[in-house]
């Protein structure tokens, strides 16, 4: 066979040429664009070559700080289309953070939208790699800011060559992207993506068991493109020529939900907070959204409720995913085998609201105390990962040791796999509570509250006991029109019957709302600070 | 990224954890068996331990002469699954064929069918490098033979181990597979098959927009296994966990459509004159096909009334596809894109009746006269593919350079393009018909006349003319209720509003049959011998 290499060129190449009249709906801060594919690929043309004029070269890391739009999809091209390396920064970090990351990555140029120049004026000064700052804007003024060399996207696309090729020397196993994972502790951690690994993974993407991606998709990719390249989405969607749908910065519910329905959206992804607010939106607003075959949810466990809701009540097909920066990220999708299709509704959303099987290219094994566990759906373990499209190091740095042993990714998270080889995560290896020598599942009892008419969100975390060592504690925010008529008992009764007696939290406070990460997941480090901040002021 | 192979065995290991329960439905000589992946796993593990006793080494090729039928399934994965080469021989061709391929493989293992034995007795003095025989067949005893050593499958299968692990030494561009192109003229040329093509290839086979091989899947490979890998489908089929029918030796279209609602068959594949039978079948019995969802058509272009008769009449789906024993074989698949959908019935029609679209992962190029062709439905060109799973070179073969140069191949079909990208083989580069300077199809020639309700098959081909060079010559098969009523003048009459004068051909010849390949396609050497000697009678 030939020795032809996996490019990440080569997925836009495809829809230059076969899928040039399709479109990409992309929302600015100015306005709605409508570009075809056939001008996407000319302006990604046009961007590479601009890029070369700049100075990048093979390998040099070209950062991003924006939102979901066009001019952040040309860029997903453009860097790897030059053997550069697409480095999305994930503008919720903390200003020192996103100066470690840049520096740590050592990026050339800065690709940054114009809302977020101020939070870069700033750290402009601690910047030690930077030669070129681009402002994606839809204006025709540079705007005033103190960022230098600054240039405006639009005028340097100007100068550009619409038929600049992909570059010709890439080695599959050239560095396409980077992302730096969101640590809750510790510095943040980059990956590198290599082009082998995105077209893997696109692929897997596009198979019918797992997102099926299509032709006749209308894509809206909610999860952010700064964060595990909106989970490689935009490479696949691109790939297969699908319509993109791109909500721009800061959208709301009400703007995603005006989107399905406006651009017939068939398939969106994003984490479950994300598809709270939307729900909520839903049921205040009177939206059309037949069209959509499937929302996909990662990033942490639905809870069973929000599957419920999207399928029972408004029949949009709800799809469990699971995967990690470091692993590019799909490595499982949910959905029911075919003889499965005979089980009970309940039996249904059980199976469903588990992370599903492996997706097709990977290998799995679950590492519990002593040795791999068994497929009972009882033993807890470790999942290990390894795989083409799975991270073999963090980039540079001495903490890879911990998660990258015996050529398997460590996950950090704690399953358990039923006869099926489905998965269900149960925690984060950190966030596990051992009470007396048991494991108890934070996850488990966060679902089993949030499926609770009254709770909008749970998060369960340990505290220090003397006599079992850890004991669980739930941080539980009612949905408004509960707050006053549901209290600590009743929901400690309504858990009871579902756990072993030493499972059910110890107790269960009230909270306005649970502090997320910057891709919203609970922060649970900082709730176990604010639980042992109210208990020392309770003493 | 983590540098771990994409190897053929992990397809087989994904469906031992994944779909242990799912079957495979084989029929042979003597019975219908049913076996769950995990019977076929452990069968071909305990194959490959006891190749690897036979002496069968890292590299070895392994022969089978066998239909579609589980065993043949075990010996895909048994083979490269320790690192040898399994090649498929087409028991179709000559002795002298399948002497020259055993010898010129060098294969040190056949496994042969029983039906199948005689032949290979007959030629057994001729083997030059074959060490042992392997009979597959159901029976307790050795059938008589005077193959030495013979060995009985099942036999073998007792002594092996069931735990034998694929070999973990497999670099991705190890050879897995192999076959011998089915010459028309000269020596068969042999393919090798990388383990990496083979799951390139099967990630192809399971996207949305091409045949979606999914778990929900009955497949039911009609094409030969001993023909490019039935179309790659069993390694797919495995990979994604489908029911797969194998419809063993010698089978009838009764046997197909029996099988198609006994099993309840959702996607099968084969080549049109297959399809051409099956539709006999059905009009003479009374199946219930409602099943299927998807009639996979390549090998050779499906005529239009073909297409219609399944989908217009038995609501079949029926999808076109191209490749070749070079292309592993995907490389397009037809399905209308989204914007198609508000074609007229006509419309649709004639572009599902082209090859369709090149599947991800592939590049191709149309060279022309003139360098590359426009895409305009008119100009013709040969089809130039470049990509992962596109052979290299012919295996130790001096013509390979007549096909494989500046890194491309070159097929040999003469395709136009439509704006859309989708590609029509209008011919063979040997069988177009040159008059006057003028490039004439034969294939469309053969489409229009099998499009006329009293045309069972047509083949054109090209008699010498001192005029214009070239002439075309149509021989017809008719419908056996026809062949009173309709003649030459009718089916003149009936292409002439179709075609520019000069296409019109200058005679139509009737023949009970038309001779065909071993894998079905009009054998036109035969065919054009046939023609000279007819001429040369009436002379």
């Amino acid at each position: 066979m030939m020795q032809t290499p996996l490019t990440v060129g080569s997925l836009l190449e495809r829809a230059e040429k076969f899928f040039a009249k399709k479109q990409v709906i992309s929302q600015t801060h100015d306005k709605l664009h409508t570009l075809t594919y056939t001008e996407i690929g000319k302006r990604t043309r046009k961007l590479m070559s601009v890029l070369a004029e700049l100075g990048v070269q093979k390998g040099d890391r070209v950062g991003t700080l924006a939102w979901n739009h066009h001019r952040h999809l040309e860029i997903y091209f453009a860097a790897p289309g030059i053997g550069s390396v697409l480095h999305t920064i994930n503008i919720r970090l903390s200003p020192e953070h996103i100066i470690y990351i840049i520096n740590h990555a050592e990026d050339k140029v800065l690709l940054i939208d114009e809302d977020i120049l101020p939070l870069i004026e700033k750290i402009q000064g601690q910047l030690k790699t930077v030669e070129a700052f681009v402002v994606m804007t839809d204006k025709a003024e540079l705007p005033e800011s103190s960022l230098h060399p600054l240039y405006s996207y639009e005028e340097l696309l100007h100068t550009g060559d619409p038929a600049f090729p992909f570059a010709a020397d890439i080695n599959e196993n050239d560095p396409a992207g980077m992302c730096y994972t969101s640590a809750t502790t510790g510095k943040p951690k980059g990956v590198l993506y290599t082009h082998r690994g995105i077209v893997l993974h696109s692929f897997a993407l596009g198979l019918a068991d797992t997102a099926a991606i299509s032709e006749s998709d209308v894509s809206m990719a909610v999860v952010p493109q700064f964060h595990v390249n909106a989970w490689g989405t935009p490479f696949a969607c691109t790939w297969f020529g699908s319509t993109q749908v791109m909500p721009g910065p800061r959208f709301t519910p009400k703007r995603l939900a005006e989107f399905i329905e406006k651009f017939k959206v068939t398939i969106t992804a994003g984490v479950p907070t994300i598809w709270l607010g939307l729900l909520k939106e839903l049921e205040q607003g009177n939206y059309d959204t037949s069209s959509l075959r499937a929302v996909l949810c990662g990033g942490a466990a639905a809870p069973k409720g929000l599957i419920q809701a999207f399928e029972k009540k408004y029949k949009i097909p709800f799809y469990h995913a699971y995967g990690a920066t470091e692993t590019t990220p799909l490595v499982t999708f949910s959905r029911l085998k075919s003889y499965q299709q005979d089980l009970s509704d309940d039996e249904k959303l059980e199976e469903r609201s588990r992370q599903g099987i492996l997706v097709p290219g990977l290998e799995m094994k679950i590492i519990g105390n002593d040795g791999e566990v068994a497929w009972d759906n009882q033993e807890m373990g470790e999942l290990c990962l390894r795989g083409p499209w799975i991270a073999s190091e963090y980039y540079k740095d001495e903490r890879s040791e911990n998660a990258f042993t015996d050529g398997w990714f460590h996950t950090g998270d704690v399953v358990t796999v039923d006869e099926e080889g489905t998965i269900k995560i149960v925690d984060r290896t950190k966030d596990l509570i051992k009470s007396g020598g048991e494991w108890i599942s934070s996850v488990e009892l966060e679902n089993a509250l949030m499926a609770h008419d009254a709770v909008f969100e749970a998060s369960v975390i340990a505290i220090p006991d003397k006599k079992w060592q850890e004991r669980p504690i739930a941080c539980v925010v009612l949905h408004e029109g509960y707050r006053d008529s549901v209290g600590k008992a009743e929901l400690l009764e309504f858990l009871r019957p579902q756990f072993a007696k030493f499972w059910v939290p110890d107790d269960i406070l009230f909270f306005d709302e649970i502090p997320k990460t910057s891709v919203g997941k609970f922060l649970k480090r900082q709730l176990r600070e604010q639980v042992k901040e109210h208990y020392s002021l309770q003493q």
